[in-house]
This record gives C-alpha cells, structure tokens and sequence, in this order.
C-alpha cells in the first residue's frame, strides 16, 4: 500500500470537505444559532488537519486498485469524522457515537436517525443533516461512475457490459471526464425539484433539504412526519424525483444530449421500473382491499412508498409498517433490490437481479439443450461467465453481510422483524425499518456497539462491499504489495 | 415428451406404492381398527390403477432427461394421491385437501402437519403417516444419487465434482447399480436406530415411527409434544441419527468399505459438521445466558434442535418459537442451509452454499490479482465456471420460489414470520416453523388454496426446483421434442 499518496489525497477530501461546511455555518450565523462556533470549530480543524495532509511529500504518485479502494473508503469515514462534530459540539445529540451514526448516515444516503425530534434542530443543523445527503449521493456517483469501473469494480460497468480491468496509475484523467457531466447533471436535477417544490407552496429552505433528501436518496427531513403533512402535489413530486434519482445518471445525460434510443433500450432501466409499476400497483390493491377503501389515496401512498423503499430513499407519507403483511414483504423484498447501478440509490442493484435472472432462464433452457451456447445477455449485448460470477458472488456476500449483521444486532434482545430490518435498512442505505425501526420510530434506543456496527453496515452497502472488505483482506497493508 | 413410457413406469410406481400399504394394513386389521376398510379400499384401488398404467402399450422406449423429471414429479404426486386416501377416508382429517397437505408433507420428509392431536389417531394411521417419510427418504436417495446426476443435474454430481450430462436412454442400468448400496445403507441406519431407541426403552412401535421420523429427516411423531417427553438419552440418539441422516449416503457406504480417506477429506461433511458445531455452541451460549442458566439442558436442546433443522427434520424438545431472536435467526438460516448433498435432508445444501463461498474468496482475491486464473476449488478439485453458474442459479431461484410463496401465503392475513417461516419450513421440507407454524401448533389453520400451494412448495424443495419447473416451461409438452 503506498500509504502517502492515501494520506495526501485524504487531505485534498478534506479541504474540499470544509468548503462544504460554508453555508449551514453562514446559516447558524444568520439565525444567530448555538451551534455557530460548532460549525465555525468543525470548519477550522478540517480545513487545517487537510491542508497539513494534502502537504505530505511523497515519491511515488502512483494510484492501483488497493489505494483507490483505501481512498475511497477512509475518505467516507473522514468526512464523516469531521462532519459529525457539529452535531455533537452543538449539543443536537447526547453523545458522539450518536452524531457519528447520523452522520455516517447522512454522507452513505442512508437517512437512519436517533433524533427523535428534529423540528427542534437549529436551522443549520437541520441543513447540514441534510446537506450530507446531496454531498453523499455527489459523491457515490462519481465513485460508482467513474472510479469504481476504472478498477473493473461495481455495479455500473454492467451498463457498459465491458470490465476494462485495472489500469494502474491511470485513474485519474478518466475520472475527470465522467465526473464534468455527472455533476450538470445531478446539479440540474436539484434545481428543477427545488423548483418545482416550491411551485407547490413549499418554503425555500424545505425546499432545499428535502431535494437534498430526495436526490441523494437519503431521506432526512424537518419534519418529525417525515412527509406525511405535505400536500398530494408535493408528494407526487418527491415520488417522481425519487424514480429519477434512482436512475442511472448516464440516462440523465442521454437525455439532455438526445440520445434516446439508448434510453428507450437500456435494460436496466426497462426492469426498474417495472419492479415499481408492478409493486405499486400490488400493494395498490392490497391496500385498497384492506385499508383504505380509496383507490387514489391507495395509489398516492403505494407509489410513494415503493419510490422511496426502491430508491433506498426512506421518506413515508404513511406509517407503512401498519400496512399488511403481503405490502410489507414486498417492501422488505424492494429494499435489497435498491436503486440502479450509477444512481444515488443503495440496495444490490437491479442490474445485478436482472444477470441472475437471465442466469436462471439460462440454466432452465439448458436442462433441455445442455450442449447449446447460450451466454447471459444484457440488451443485444452477451455478458462474460467473469462478470456473472462477479454478480453472483457480489449478491451471495450482501447476503451473509446482511445475516451476520443481523445475528449481532438480535444480540440486543429486539424481536425477530427489528433485527431484519434494521439491518436491511442500513446495509442498503435506506433508512426506517420495521417494527422498533419503523417509520415513526428511530435508531435512538440502540447501544453504542450496535450503532457502530449499523453505522459500518451503512458504509459497507454504500461502497458496493468489496471496496470496504477487500482492504480486510491479509496483505492488502503489506508495503511491496 | 415420451408419454406412452412415462404413464407405464407410473404404473410400476403404483404397484410398488401398493406394497407399502400392506404393514399399515396389517396393523390395521390386527388392532381392528375404524381405518381397516380405507387401507383396503385404497390398497385395491392403488395396485388396480397400477397394473393397468403398466400394461400400457409403447413403441418406443427411450427415457430422456424431459421423462425423467416427468416421471419423478409425477411419480411423487400419484403416491401422495393414493396415500392420501386412508387419511381421507378413515376420517383422520375433515378434506381430502388436507389428507393430501399430509401425505405429501410425509412423502418429502417435510413433517409438517394440519392434525393437532396425533395422539388420537389409530396406530395403522400413526405408522402409515410416518412410514410415508421412510418411503419418501429412500425415494428421494434414488432421484439424487442415481437419477439425477445421470441426467446432469441436482446437487449429488458436485460430490463427484464431475457433470456427466445427459445420456438418452442409458439411465435405468445406472439407477440399478447405485440404488442398490443405497438400499444397503438407509436400511442399515434404519435397524440401527430401532435399536439403539429400543436399549433407551421405548416400544418397539415408537422405536419404529421415530426412526421413520429421523432416517427420512420428516419430523412426523406419535405425541404431541413431538420427543419432548422422551428422556435426554432419547434426544441424543435421535440428534445424532438425524445428523448421520443428513450426510451424503455414499459417506455410509465408504463407512461400511471401510474407504475412511474419503470420508475425512469430504469437502462437504467437513463443513456440514462445522455449521453443526458452530451453531450448536452460539445457541448454547444464547439459551445459557438468556433462559435455561444450566449448561447440559442448554447443550442439549440446542444441539438437538441445530441437528433437526439443518438436516430439515424438524423434531423438537422445546418450544424454539420462544427462544431469544438471536437463536431463532441462526435457526432460520439453518432452515436454509439444509442436509448435504444425496442425504435424505432437504434445503439449499451444503454443498452448494460452500461453493457459493468459495466463490466469494476467490472474487475477492481476483480484486488483486485480476489476471490471476483461479478455479474455484472443492477439496484438491477444480469445478467447472458451468457448474457455479448452476449452483448460483439455483440458489438464486431457491431464494425467489421463498419470496414468491411467502408473498402468496401473505394473503392470509399472518404476520411476517409467520408469512415466511411457513414457507421456508415447507419449501426446505423441515416442518415446523415460526409464531401460528411453531412447534407447538400446526398448520390446519390455512385455507385450502394455502395448504395446496404449501403442498406445491414441498414438492418443489424436495425435487430441487429445476425438476419440477422444467416441466412448466413451454414447449417441454411438446410430442416431438
């Protein structure tokens, strides 16, 4: 591992991190906020403890796999470091495990809380809670875009059905191209929701946090309801924001260049939203039959809560853990399915349940024609037996991640569905669970140990598992390696 | 598809089935019993219905892999048709619908019931009821062992780390050979356990039913509280044959050979006796500390009931439905896991899980060594990228029959864990579950479409899915083809 160029680019994450910290400290010195000086400390020691480390003089410039995992990784856990300390040194939560887990939360898009009651949060807290949000989900963009396939990892290079392989070294001038175009057009995302929000007769400053919410997928809000007091109008227009940010952003870009065909084509994009036609109208009917007797308020609140769940978003109309058990599977189903690949959404990814799909087809098809050749297709496109394994593997781990996970936090004496979902709600970066984590609930009650392991859980599902587990591995520290 | 032989070799399983009511009728007739006319009537019926399936002309005698799953699936379903009917018409249960939940949950050593007190019923019904397990666990040795791996499929041939594929019309003098060390083996542990149960002081009837019970994994019993009444030396002796039911039966042949090499480097055992060990201890330490404070009752019962649901039995000496979530998660994925390969146990399989995580290792060291090749290895051998693809593909589609299932069972109004322990419990063919499908309560309480699909599912599980849903995919009907 060549550890000074890790330090040195950490230090850059850094300073760009303090930058960050501008407007909710401009904000808390508006208002006049207790959690001024918070902000005001939080901002020097990051920008300092970034510029001593960007400083470091180092020989060899070189970036491979193993540093670019360990950049990516301990950049995440940095901000968060920093970013968690106004939380904490404003007095917004007791102790700073707790601003850590919220914040860790915040940056992974996440949007599980242990504030009970967030109305009462200095504006600039309330900002920067959600502010973590947008920078976040920016950020997973440019790693699971640019970065991540650059070193023949993740989910996206799936879109492209090609693995470039490692390329040592050569990392960087790459990420520079994808990143100009995924920041137009997550920018562009963010101004028309503000827009429209506002249009809708909400105030700027909601506004601005619950499209930082929305866009990042994360699902932080003001509002102790989460959205539930909003009007049919705004609701429809966080659902519908959602979707889109749960697409992959190089869709977004076709789109303002034009190319359609490539968007009416794409599979993933195909299965996405059928995933979400097909559950919305399911618990649609179920809570129309059930419930609520209304087909458009069952329509509203089916949509909306499949966007959200699918999205790894995490924002309620309703408190959907009162919904029948036959709405609730299929949310709990939806919340390891997540977003697409390259979008702002957790989950595993529905690219890589469309691969076992077609896996599966192929192995039915081959019982009968067991020496046909039949590769795994994606569109017109045939995939490599490498990126399959890689897909099955990647699937298989986020299972055992998501069993493990959960036999440690049943360790807290919580029922069965708690366990589950608190854990699926983090590992894919969705936010509320069921039962003790459902909707109207929150992360509060658990111990230190165990909100440090959702916490980890969180970052883990953020960067795809490997990136975090690989540099678990023996030697991935040896100095020659 | 050949119908003309598949409808001739139904017939012979018919005759055969027909030999197997004789000792329940017996019974019957000595203990003069109300269910002596439905074993008569059935028997005739039974033997009637074969003879003439099997005087069925054919001209042509080929039996391809398309006729194999035919007759296997088939072959199940025509035996719990006929079984069901001393259930039926004894007047056992109230539908012929649950006759048939019954029959079927015998003949795939599933164990799980919709009668509430097994202790009224007559002994011809009690015997034929657990018989059903010992019928269907020798069966399901045949399919696995012999027949499947002949046609290239299941999870025996990744014993052998070898796919034969298919070979059109040479299947039978295979079978033969193979079935007949089978015989051997199931009927040697089955004398064994009569025995040992029989030094522990039960009679010689209980001795016979419980080893029915245990050789078959099935979990049927002759009391209410399954064997928590019997004594701590019972519960020992039955854990342990569950656990040497749960091995791959080739392991009993080399046993009885005295092939002790192959027996110890067996990749399978090896970590199915790990996931025993570990299990057992994690629940230990769990119940010591959190209900019984007493170390052997703690040891015993769980180890008790890790062997019984691994091996997807499903006996129990306590009620584990009460047991701490952190206990009952272990268990659930247990559930999952199953036997071995070619062992009378359901589930997943070792086998295939122990691939699935060598695969993970393998993808993870590829992150730094892409170029590297590195099959993925069981023991000293390589297995094929074919044969992972299989395994990941079945595991994948285990995964969604239990989502499907668990949302159509949903529609009955359960909770959660009730929704998907009933179907894990039948799909992994263990019996009992969670919560209303607990140890201590049945399964009577579903409408018949419920019951009909929990039927399906067992039959889907017991048969390895692919069987079973080959049939379903168009075309397979086909006369040409």
């Amino acid at each position: 591992m060549n550890y000074g160029i890790v330090v040195k680019i950490l230090g850059s994450i850094l300073i760009i991190d303090s930058f960050f910290l501008v407007p909710p400290l401009l904000i808390a010195l508006i208002q006049n906020e207790r959690s001024t000086t918070a902000f005001a400390v939080t901002l020097a020691v990051t920008l300092i403890a970034g510029f001593l480390m960007s400083r470091i003089r180092i020989k060899n410039k070189e970036i491979k796999a193993k540093e670019g995992l360990a950049i990516v990784t301990f950049g995440w856990l940095a901000i968060s470091i920093s970013g968690a300390f106004p939380f904490y040194l404003g007095g917004s939560v007791p102790t700073y495990i707790d601003a850590l887990f919220e914040t860790i939360s915040g940056f992974t898009t996440t949007g599980a809380s242990i504030i009970s009651n967030v109305e009462v949060l200095d504006k600039s807290i309330q900002f920067w809670r959600s502010f973590t949000h947008w920078i976040g989900g920016m950020g997973i963009l440019v790693f699971t875009i640019a970065l991540l396939p650059a070193i023949g990892m993740g989910s996206f290079h799936l879109f492209k059905a090609e693995s470039p392989g490692p390329m040592a070294g050569k990392i960087a001038p790459r990420i520079k191209d994808t990143a100009r175009f995924l920041y137009i057009s997550y920018i562009s995302l963010t101004l028309l929701e503000i827009i429209f929000l506002r249009l809708g007769g909400l105030s700027f400053f909601d506004s601005a946090v619950y499209t930082f919410g929305t866009v990042g997928t994360g699902g932080f809000g003001v509002y102790n309801d989460s959205v539930a007091g909003f009007s049919s109008y705004i609701h429809f227009v966080i659902g519908i924001f959602m979707v889109l940010s749960g697409i992959n952003f190089s869709l977004h870009f076709y789109l303002y260049t034009r190319r359609f065909k490539e968007i009416v084509e794409d599979t993933e994009l195909r299965n996405y939203l059928r995933f979400i036609l097909f559950s919305t109208v399911l618990i649609m009917l179920n809570l129309f039959f059930t419930k609520y007797g209304n087909l458009f308020v069952s329509f509203r609140d089916s949509f909306f809560q499949v966007s959200s769940i699918m999205t790894t978003t995490g924002y309620s109309t309703a408190d959907f853990d009162l919904w029948p058990t036959f709405s609730k599977l299929i949310l709990f189903v939806l919340m390891f399915v997540g977003g697409s690949a390259g979008s702002t959404g957790g989950g595993i990814k529905v690219i890589r349940i469309v691969v076992l799909m077609k896996l599966i087809k192929r192995e039915v098809s081959k019982i009968f024609h067991p020496r046909a050749y039949a590769p795994v297709k994606l569109g017109r496109k045939a995939i490599s037996n490498d990126i399959v394994a890689r897909v099955n593997s990647f699937v298989a781990l986020h299972v055992i991640v998501f069993i493990l996970g959960s036999l440690l936090i049943s360790l807290e004496g919580v029922d069965f569905l708690t366990a589950i979902s608190s854990v699926a709600a983090t590992l894919n970066n969705i936010g509320p669970g069921f039962e003790m984590v459902g909707p109207t609930t929150n992360f509060a009650f658990f111990s230190g140990p165990s909100k440090l392991l959702l916490s980890f859980l969180m970052l883990l599902g953020r960067l795809e598992l490997f990136t975090v587990l690989a540099l678990l591995v023996p030697g991935s520290w040896t100095k020659e390696s």
